[in-house]
């Protein structure tokens, strides 16, 4: 398929990550992670998050949100979090089933949480009937491709810690943010107050697996019986733990993201050359939101697979990959200004 | 780690997987399967299993078994199986916590049910008080490594179809069942009435990824939100679905799964002479079960990784893979006579 | 204690339905429904809202919306609904835990879903990563007091038809819906395409019991079972269903609905009279809403109980019941003025 | 319907407990337990089964089962229990359905466990593919109407406790078990180191509600949000209230249990007179289980309502009430006579 703006998880897989999965392609090793592969896997999370970060290998970004969400929270909790995160529109209601619990949203401007925003839901502690706020999550960078500031997780950590709750962070994307903030991992997590953790890598050039990580050692309790119960133990794991062991080797997360947040700002530059594409967020990751008129975003997925974002407002969503070239961007752009063109001439 | 019998999943990967993952490792793909690795893979379960099988890529054998678990009955049903089934001792609750449904279970001698043990279970229809037997689950080759013959499941089958209940089969190891019975996927389960299969690759050379297949077209419905909110939804599921491919073309699951059979034999054969070895069960597909001295088995454990499969009974598991030596075996035979003489000189 | 306006469940019961309760106490009747009373209640029902109509007895409102949204919904489905529904805020997440699904919530000035408002959630129809919207839920009269007409019910379950989802009512207070709008049951239920009923009588006399009332018979499948499971299944059913019977005979849910409204807009016309208080929402059944100065209703507190609905905005609710009298609102009138005359000299 | 023995809630209520309800009518009460007479109803159950007991009201025996597992238990974790369990057979999987955990299940001769028949269960700890053995369950007087010592039930918690586990008791006819052994409550449950109970009346002339007593301070928390979140949080609680107060208010639970103690034993005496009748357990409570021809038991149900208990092996039961009287037990044993005696004749 030709290389689009579609997703970051419409890309394949980093040489490096091949060549790591063949090489640990010899003899046996124990299963579901009791291996040298996994040992060495463990290792290098703790390098980066800090000692006291442990991770839990799992299949994928929702199983990992799940598992971290299960971790914080019994049924009757709830979890705060913005309207847009992936864990409320995109799982297909994973957390509800899986562990019960409520989401309690908000609307955001701009996909992130403020503690201002955050405090209309803490009310009811102690009271029965409602569901109890037990935790909030954050996605970084956001759905919308933006970002937090060090400062602002720094505040809604210290609120949820205020109120006896968790901070959970959705890090499917979170390369791209340690890129753009020029912060490290631990920086920008473990340093933050970040209790819990999903850190991923497919979107970066990883061809499967995800990681829970726990970084407050009190939720580090039982965890490995809920991983197995929600389905997410591999036996194999060291073919997921050298893809782990292979991205924080030598920064390798770090190409990937460079050059799709690089990539997203050139796109964001040539889209806005053209009349009648407005630019919807600020461009801090890899992802670019538009809205433009239907017709010309309509004709345009005949020639490129992409989201519409929010169909209602005409608001399309591109996203830039560890792969994506100047010269993808070039011909995207041309087919769009043609396309656009060709609307503007007959209004 | 020194190759041994701790499990068929303690192996590696084909090379032709391998290789294939590395082919499909070109350009972009759409994510969640709408790509054409995965309506190849789709092909090929469908030529092996008949026209009307549709599969359902998934990570692994619980994710597969709750998914058809979940696809067949809602909480208020019962699924029969063997108490050694994998769903029941060897998935911490999964289908219980996923589906909220019970498991009705059955001693048996070997593993496989029949229609007189599952008679047993078939009763309370209609009482409200009762879950309501919904399916009946049998695993090919069983747990205990022992093979239901055609008829045996076709019997369980027609059991099941004339209470209104559906057939399902784990078939984690379904390609040793294929070689050991000389019948086709297709001869072992659609033709015989299995409505729902759960069929796996890893323990026969895959990486990782199973296959829940609906046999029954009346089951196929809305499983595709149940599998994303199962959390067993893959983006890249390019990588999965070419392991399948190629596992199922120009036979490559028959060149792991005679050998492991065959090296199953081998074992079977050179541990029986050993005194005070007793083979428990029927070796008919690739694991052997043995009872034995205490003091010798755990002394053997220091060499070899083994599972003790009833500890109280002094039983343990030993399992070959694809990539099994003869000379493994004749190293395992050789320590083992060697502890044993020494056990049985000391007494 | 005192009577105040806390809330409808303040209050006791009937005299006639103790009556009814004692008067069952006799010789024994076969358990969880199988007896000669529950059929009587089941025929009252059907007299009520048609011959269609099939009831569920069961404990309570929660176990009533619960097992609606279990009868209609699946766990990767969503039910629509107001975010000030019962079913969103005062069930400690019970449908989320129950049934797995998600509610997706809009916020009305009102209380009362539009098809506009519902609109924003009808999309997503086939995208599996999306909970399928599948019931739109509302409560009549609302949370806050106000009525749906029966041509907003009809808009309403219309909309959810087309998009072949269901229409569930959460008739807590029905009887106060029925008396306000001059309909019967039936023509503010079935006749306007209500599938699947939440309904309640604790709140206007009754002891305990609620009745989840399925209207569209392609819903009735195998609820008893869900009911059971659902721990909602009574031994000694005969002592709600004489509540029921009791109800429905000589129109005795008339009576007191009729008062507790009537009482309604007399406290409403009373406390209008109290400069600084002001009154929010329509007034059309038994609850009155207000806004006025947080020293003021604290202090009232001190000789009331009532909860304030929303502390932020200084908003109270007063709910009257079968049992009001106009001395008690006179009562409650003064302390009430007394209060804000002392506050107001304060400023 | 005729007094007859099909079970001890076919039964209606102690004319005292009538009475109090009655009594409760008066004036309003805070609801949801807040109120004087939950209160009251507090203080008796601490003085019944010492002060640190702590009861929650709820609907049914299902319900009190449920929270009391939930309480003990997440989803992980399995309770122990005989397969004759009503936890087990009789709640249509509710316990999976709500907390998601295995029952672990052992047949028995007579309805109770045994350290030894527990151990079998006891393993596995540690292992993440395993449930995790978290309670052991037993019902006394058991669903066979046979009786615990408390020798024998402190050696199971004993057991439970080493391993760290809960002891729960299922005392839905706990008042049967008190008059047999001639212990008080606490005796036959704190102080034998039960963690945690499900206290009934309702099988004794209660008219509904049962109790979840926390008798270990550790298991008592959030079990309020857990209480409502599953459906079992009643509004007008002094209703419920008041039948414990006056269940435990001078002895009422005693009257309806010697009585109906005393009744089984008359009937198993008269039907053991009768040729063919083949008492199947001791009768130490007020159940009696017999062995008789299938013509004769079917005949018999023609006159009268029972269940047979397991249709495979003629064995019905007979359950006595404390409303039961010898002129019924006169009449059924005449029936069973005559068409024992019928059978007989054309044999």
């Amino acid at each position: 398929m030709r290389r689009g703006f579609g997703s970051d998880n419409h890309s394949g897989v980093y040489p490096e990550v091949l060549q790591a999965i063949a090489q640990a392609n010899v003899e046996h090793a124990l299963a579901y992670g009791d291996d040298e592969y996994t040992a060495r896997a463990v290792r290098k999370i703790k390098e980066t998050f800090g000692e006291q970060a442990n991770p839990y290998f799992v299949f994928n970004g929702t199983g990992a949100n799940v598992l971290c969400i299960d971790t914080m929270c019994r049924s009757h909790h709830a979890v705060i979090c913005a309207d847009t995160a992936h864990i409320n529109v995109d799982e297909c209601g994973a957390p509800q089933r899986a562990v019960g619990c409520r989401l309690l949203t908000v609307p955001t401007h701009d996909g992130k949480l403020t503690p201002i925003l955050v405090q209309q839901h803490l009310h009811g502690f102690g009271f029965e009937h409602h569901s109890q706020p037990r935790a909030i999550s954050i996605t970084q960078p956001t759905e919308l491709g933006t970002l937090y500031t060090a400062e602002e997780i720094r505040a809604l950590a210290s609120l949820a810690h205020e109120h006896g709750m968790y901070m959970h962070l959705d890090g499917a994307r979170l390369a791209n943010a340690v890129v753009a903030t020029g912060l490290s991992f631990r920086q920008l997590t473990t340093d933050l107050g970040i209790d819990c953790l999903s850190f991923g890598g497919t979107k970066n050039g990883l061809m499967m697996g995800e990681c829970a990580v726990m970084l407050n050692p009190t939720l580090d309790v039982e965890v490995r019986y809920r991983r197995k119960q929600l389905t997410q133990l591999l036996s194999k794991m060291r073919f997921v733990a050298v893809q782990f062991e292979a991205y924080l080797t030598d920064e390798l997360w770090r190409r990937g993201a460079t050059h799709s947040n690089h990539m997203a700002q050139l796109l964001k530059e040539e889209v806005s050359r053209i009349d009648g594409v407005r630019i919807l967020y600020p461009v801090q990751a890899n992802s670019v939101f538009a809205q433009l008129p239907r017709p010309v975003w309509t004709a345009l997925q005949q020639q490129y697979f992409f989201y519409d974002w929010n169909e209602a407002h005409d608001e399309v969503r591109w996203m830039c990959s560890f792969d994506t070239t100047e010269e993808d961007i070039r011909q995207f752009v041309a087919a769009l200004r043609e396309l656009m063109e060709k609307y503007r001439a007959g209004h």
